[in-house]
């Protein structure tokens, strides 16, 4: 299944109008984690796959980067993309992951913002990265966090006032769909565990180079609200891996 | 400060009714993910740190290590493993891991089973812990995962009529001392995010070799109550890591 809630129109409507979607880079509270163990992008052959509004592309390409493959597979995601994020360096290609295909040892980097949790085969994701990475070549992906995912509802648990008691995790060790709610639109997202996540790059040849849940940054805690609830549990994994092998 | 819950009588007359305690290696549910990642012991000088009943050390000397050097600070505990795992290749030493000091470069593995948790300072582990290693040394420990030490009380939330209903998380980015009830007696336990724990080894030059979170083993699934509930949260984290650097 190619998951693509968002060429619905209300599902992007509503995703339209989110902190990361109206500020880009600066609004999405993972960024300084995310910016922080990204490579240097001078001269380098760059994969941005699930590229969305094109931000990482853009700065990928604003840092030096020769090309940069930016890949979505929803046509409204590419249109703002195209119009906000245009560079000479990025090109956007209308692509489900699933279709992907690139001659082997292609790029220097992968990106991979947000998309995992849409993805029912991760193994297949990473015999693929492998594949078109160089030797050497860097892997660097944000997916929504194994205790965020594993109960499926990815809401917390509320009191009878309707405040907020704790964060739910349920069946961790049940890989598979989830029925969220996200933006109060019914999506189909995968969980998987942690284990499934670092030993499937491991046993495939990667040096694992960072693993981080990223905090929101101390100014969008304060700003921005609901932000410092963030702080009870982990909603993020970034996980960046060098092809060694 | 330097816990040892186990040199109280009662606690300690709890923690010998475990099918840990009882059985050894095979009633630990974590033991055949454990085992899967240990090293080569033949010809090894191995640390254990935090041996308790000495299962480990044992097993590491019958595998053919030269020494296993092992240290626990409970009194109680050292008596249990002098009797029943005693071993000429073997030295049991009551030792608190905070007082601890070895020559740097002394060991080509240290282990550490479920001790981490109890201690306040893991930057101070992985400096001992890397300084004493030699070059190319491997680390392998266990400790409690962090969904099941962020919350506190270690224990699920049920519903009205004393069902569970999943496991709390809460307060994951606030690390610190945490008073959980283990066996029903209060024990003060150290909370850590996932990010600290790898990102703690990265910094300081070891390669990550395993990630895993154990479940247990069908069989065990099958035969102890309560365990299939193990498979609904993750509640330990087993790391190995090399000395790279």
């Amino acid at each position: 299944m190619r998951e693509n809630r968002y060429d619905d129109e209300i599902f992007f409507q509503k995703y339209s109008q989110m902190a990361r979607s109206r500020q880009g880079l600066a609004g999405a509270g993972e960024w300084p984690t995310l910016q922080a163990v990204l490579p240097d992008f001078a001269g380098k052959a760059v994969l941005d796959l699930g590229c969305g509004y094109g931000w990482h592309a853009r700065y990928a390409a604003e840092r030096g980067a020769a090309s940069v493959t930016a890949c979505d597979i929803s046509e409204k995601m590419l249109a703002v993309a195209r119009e906000k994020n245009a560079h000479s360096a990025v090109t956007y290609r209308r692509e489900a992951f699933e279709d992907a295909d690139y001659p082997a040892e292609t790029f220097d980097v992968v990106l991979c913002s947000l998309m995992l949790h849409y993805l029912a085969d991760y193994g297949d994701f990473v015999e693929k990265v492998h594949r078109w990475l160089k030797p050497g070549g860097i892997l660097v992906y944000t997916v929504e966090h194994p205790v965020f995912t594993a109960y499926g509802s990815q809401d917390w648990y509320y009191g009878p006032d309707g405040e907020i008691l704790h964060f739910p995790v349920d069946n961790y060790y049940i890989e598979g769909q989830r029925d969220a709610v996200f933006l109060g639109e019914h999506v189909v997202k995968y969980h998987r565990t942690l284990t499934t996540y670092l030993e499937g790059l491991l046993a495939r040849g990667f040096t694992l180079l960072h693993v981080r849940e990223p905090q929101p940054p101390e100014e969008l805690v304060r700003t921005v609200p609901g932000m410092a609830d963030e702080l009870r549990r982990p909603m993020m994994l970034i996980v960046s891996a060098r092809k060694d092998r």
